[in-house]
């Protein structure tokens, strides 16, 4: 019995992970009606993570008004696993989505409605805390979500900083007598779908601030703001966040819960993979099938599809990736995890195209890649 | 060692047939960089038939003034076998591409040129003429052929035709008392990249009139005028040229050259894969490499990939089809000689960027293609 697993992450703005798996499971059953198909929809700690481990543990909602980036109240939502798991996707109360283009400001935009979120959870006694870290709004360093739970960030003068990741400039300590109980206690993992340290180029200031709005003068001040904020929490809490991976994660979101909380950073997908039990469908496969909405060489080397082949590789099952769109300069040859990667695009079509007839197209090339990975094998136990 | 065939037609507007075997061959050595690969441009009868023949078997190009379908004189040429084998191709001189759009009109365009190019071709004592048919401008049942070799289009009241393909409704006989010395001894094979009938939904004015410029009532004109040429050949020569099958290709030049000079039509693309000794070449390869620019169900019913795929499957070679595009409506399910069919198209692009890049991106399809036919040959050769 031929075994695929198709374990795609959401196609940004055309197919959730699981229309996704449905969708390879759809043209894999064209290419091969008796194949046992697996479907997992994956995350990598990006927008969704939530939902997707909801789907693969069991659990419902919490539904809770938390404020915005802006600090407007607003509906969000949190998963609660039925093992006692909160999973909360920063996007849901401080991400990007939520605010109009003109509304974006990275110096003053706060994450403290996703530290409303944490309050609830630990209110209704979470075991643990996953905090998936994707489309952040915020270069804060977590400041909001601090503040939320309950720590005073205070400058000289014994005042309460404004929120924001330009105000941390003028931090003076860190105050956690008032921290919400079991906030330092109660295991916290941030799933992060990047690897960028804190600061520097690759920073949450310098690579990722652009995206959110700040300006070259915003960069530099909340790379500043940022710099000093580390240096407070190193010298009051022992933690190097400066140096700590994926620091850099949702605006310095995991820096700061790591020096001050004690958070746990991973790889979201590897989190994710643990999550839905991907070694164990890898079991017998013969192929697993994963997909991304574009593989570029950034995406290849920390996302979704990239976790999925470093661990089928290890159990020798080939992978091949699927993509609305690959990267003129991705060569196969620096992926040497993945067996192929093709484009959905088997025509030439506009992205608004792709998009919009995504779930056809990637059926249409899992059956074709199915087909081929058939003909290959059947070649292969020939010789 | 590892074999692979890379046998693609050209790539229309972008690639010869030479420099896409070329482009695959660079691909499929990134991908197995010890493969033995063999490079067979090859042709369907299509323009560019007279070139892979020569490049395959050897020899020479002849140059001369031919007219074109509008009868101004132009330079045209042909080429001459190292085996006494001339090879036509009907658009060198009879071409659509040689009009400008508003010269178009296929009521008129005579394929005479062409029939310079046979009796040059015959003055030299040509053992054998192939004509590959394709991108003709004419609907002219090849009487401008016949015209040229010296054959008397004759009205009821004796007098010449005038040339296209109109005038057939007045034809009365056709006298070949002057034919050329051996037109009609000389073997006459017509690679016909199409498998129309001359007349009906499918012959060649309903079908391809339109793309030779002809509106509609025109088309119909043109439909009677060679259902009376058809009448008059059968009368006169006792040849059923109305259901001869790929009478209807270049205008019908096939089934006229038939009909009056007992030409033989074959399917184009057997004609060359034989004359490029494709059956060799498939000697112990483990996959072949077919390309096009465009799939779509008509083309994969007569074209160069899917003679390649017929001829492949025989020898239990599986047949990969790259190409420019692959139409929406093309389901793999019905075309089960290929293992598998893929777009170069590696993200949204547009048609024009797909043909300014078609090296590139063909280069890199082939290469995730043989990655994963070796990824796939491997997991079956295991089990």
């Amino acid at each position: 019995m031929l075994k695929i697993v198709a374990a795609p992450n959401a196609l940004k703005g055309s197919l959730s992970a699981f229309e996704a798996a449905a969708a390879i499971a759809t043209g894999v059953k064209r290419a091969a009606p008796n194949a046992e198909v697996v479907e997992l929809g994956i995350a990598d700690g990006g927008d969704g993570t939530a939902e997707v481990l909801r789907r693969a543990r069991g659990g419902t909602f919490h539904e809770l008004v938390a404020v915005d980036p802006r600090g407007r109240a607003r509906t969000a939502r949190y998963a609660w696993l039925d093992d006692g798991t909160a999973v909360i996707d920063v996007a849901t109360a401080s991400g990007l989505a939520l605010l109009e283009v003109d509304e974006q400001s990275a110096l003053t935009a706060t994450s403290y409605g996703t530290g409303e979120l944490l309050c609830d959870a630990l209110r209704r006694d979470a075991r643990r805390i996953v905090l998936g870290v994707g489309g952040s709004a915020t270069v804060d360093g977590g400041a909001g979500i601090l503040q939320a739970l309950g720590a005073r960030l205070l400058d000289e003068n014994g005042h309460e900083l404004e929120r924001g990741g330009a105000a941390l400039s003028r931090l003076s300590r860190v105050d956690v007598t008032s921290l919400a109980p079991r906030a330092r206690t109660v295991p916290i993992d941030i799933a992060c779908d990047v690897d960028s340290p804190l600061l520097g180029e690759l920073g949450a200031a310098r690579l990722f601030g652009p995206q959110k709005g700040a300006t070259p003068a915003a960069v530099e001040q909340l790379e500043a703001a940022l710099q000093h904020f580390a240096a407070v929490v190193e010298r009051d809490f022992g933690s190097d966040v400066r140096t700590v991976p994926a620091g850099g994660a949702a605006g310095g979101i995991a820096a700061g819960l790591f020096g001050v909380l004690g958070a746990r950073l991973r790889p979201g997908v590897d989190l994710v993979l643990d999550a839905v039990d991907f070694d164990r469908a890898l079991d017998g496969a013969a192929l697993c099938i994963t997909a991304e909405g574009r593989l570029d060489r950034q995406s290849l080397r920390n996302k979704g599809p990239f976790g999925v082949a470093r661990r089928a590789a290890a159990r020798s099952v080939p992978v091949v990736a699927l993509a609305g769109g690959i990267a003129a300069d991705v060569s196969d040859r620096d992926f040497p995890a993945f067996a192929g990667m093709f484009s959905i695009c088997s025509r030439p079509l506009s992205v608004e195209e792709a998009i919009r007839d995504a779930r056809p197209l990637l059926e249409t090339v899992a059956e074709r890649v199915v087909r081929l990975f058939i003909a290959a094998a059947r070649a292969g136990a020939r010789t």
